[in-house]
């Protein structure tokens, strides 16, 4: 891999923000890029159909930790991506991460009535809307990808959207969320929720990493070691989730919690307990950061997404 | 552009039955192709999630005239398009109609249970299934268009890709999808209603057209009066559905016949009497066909397929 620059080229803001500043001021940093960035990208109600671009905002928009695009930028600034390349791969990794909210949400699917704090997509507007709103988030991702000229080489582009498509789709995140719904009154052992996980939550994580080294000069070792510190990262998220899922309030989680006991569907507390849930999260956490302990310091963001994933539930 | 070569290199099979025969042998040859190589783009149930893959089998394979492909094939043809990238593109298109089909069946859309005469994705399976088939259908046209080496340039399959997602998107299908919805009910005059359709099936009419061109070697001209040509074509196809509709019975047209009437959708029908809305048709079959006279024979089957749009309704 090329060597790290001192200063990363991610972007004017970040790069002032850039090693200098604490992890809390570098993600708020991106979270407020990416709000700027997403609101380029998804159309407005200026624009014919005016409902379902204004729905698509409304799912797009003021959402979420953006764990997805910190993870792209981080691996971006560790691989000196194209800063521009990596903002892009960043929306549309987030609008595929929006739109499988959307959908899963849905009456016939986890009939959710909150997401974010807020009424979710078919109860803010109606079904038909949440279902085409999903429907169009999905590609707008694809032709954020395919903009012309966004990196140098076109033959690296076409490996960011075919990575994409392929984490979202059957034998990724839309996979995962199959056999997820098949699993409702199921037992599973922990190493069917691992392979359910994988797909359903890990696909968009792995991606994310990998679009972020795809932005910059990632030579095929760095790939397998960055998809290393992914998978256990992805995983760990899921595990705290389950956790948080378990023990937090409905206000705390912004979506209604202990749904997942609800709809008896298995999770790593129910398989495993709270505690010991726990531990596997910390294990996966460290597993991640001896996967990219070769990188030394220039995975240093890396190394702090990986703690915020699991601090969240500590 | 390039000459057309004597025979077209489209396909061992196609190449043989190139131009020597007729339209039907000609797309009977294709459809039988894109049978084969939807069963090969779509995994099968021996690869997790099998529940999934059985049911985006069911929703791609066995399907319909293929309209879509075939004018990817008789473009390609035309601008003497890489075999290989047109087949890839055709699938990738049929896709994307497909995915479109099971999500607009949905009980919360159109609510149908009849779909080329088998019973529609969420009555053989159910909800949830048939939103993750709509879902992994989609991300699988885009994971086929970014498959490495499709095409000589890496550029121009980007531009491929660009042009799917943009014409499935909210300025494109699923837009159109979203203004039809909320037309129920309403009054539309001719130039809103050309709008709708102009989206809701125009737009991948006009995608498949300029698929097939990107394969070839179509320059700025050729792809502009392409582009008038399937226009015309892809507003016929949408008069023309809406006659069949009218006048259908449900056997003849494999799916529930006078839905739209039923549900109050203003139709070219309901604007215009079956008369002048047949009128339109030929009308815009005239366009169609002098768009592409400048291309002489070349463009034979791109005349064939114009003729065959609107002759399913004489």
């Amino acid at each position: 891999m090329m060597p790290v620059p001192e200063s990363p080229c991610i972007d004017d803001g970040i790069e002032r923000t850039g090693d200098q500043v604490d992890f809390k001021h570098w993600s708020s940093a991106i979270q407020q890029r990416m709000e700027r960035a997403l609101s380029r990208a998804v159309p407005g109600p200026a624009l014919v159909p005016s409902g379902l671009h204004e729905a698509m905002r409304y799912a797009s928009l003021e959402g979420g930790k953006r764990v997805r695009p910190l993870l792209v930028f981080a691996a971006a600034g560790l691989c000196s991506g194209v800063h521009q390349a990596a903002e892009q791969a960043a929306c549309a990794v987030e609008l595929i991460h929006a739109y499988s909210l959307v959908h899963d949400d849905m009456p016939c699917m986890d009939d959710d009535i909150l997401r974010r704090g807020k009424p979710t997509v078919h109860k803010a507007y109606d079904e038909p809307t949440a279902l085409l709103v999903g429907d169009a988030l999905q590609s707008l991702a694809f032709e954020l990808l395919a903009a012309p000229g966004l990196l140098p080489s076109a033959q690296r582009q076409l490996q960011m959207v075919a990575c994409l498509a392929s984490a979202a789709g059957s034998q990724g995140m839309a996979g995962g969320q199959a056999i997820d719904l098949d699993a409702v009154g199921k037992t599973l052992d922990l190493s069917q929720l691992e392979t359910m996980h994988r797909l359903k939550t890990g696909a968009l994580i792995r991606a994310s990493v990998r679009l972020g080294a795809l932005c910059g000069a990632a030579d095929a070792a760095d790939l397998e070691r960055l998809d290393h510190y992914a998978s256990r990262v992805g995983l760990a998220f899921q595990v705290i989730d389950d956790v948080l899922d378990a023990q937090a309030s409905t206000q705390t989680l912004g979506k209604t919690a202990g749904k997942d006991a609800q709809a008896n569907k298995p999770t790593y507390v129910s398989l495993l307990g709270l505690d010991k849930a726990r531990q596997l999260a910390a294990d996966l956490r460290s597993g991640a950061l001896a996967s990219i302990a070769p990188f030394g310091h220039g995975a240093h963001r890396l190394a702090e997404l990986a703690n915020f994933v699991i601090q969240r539930a500590f």
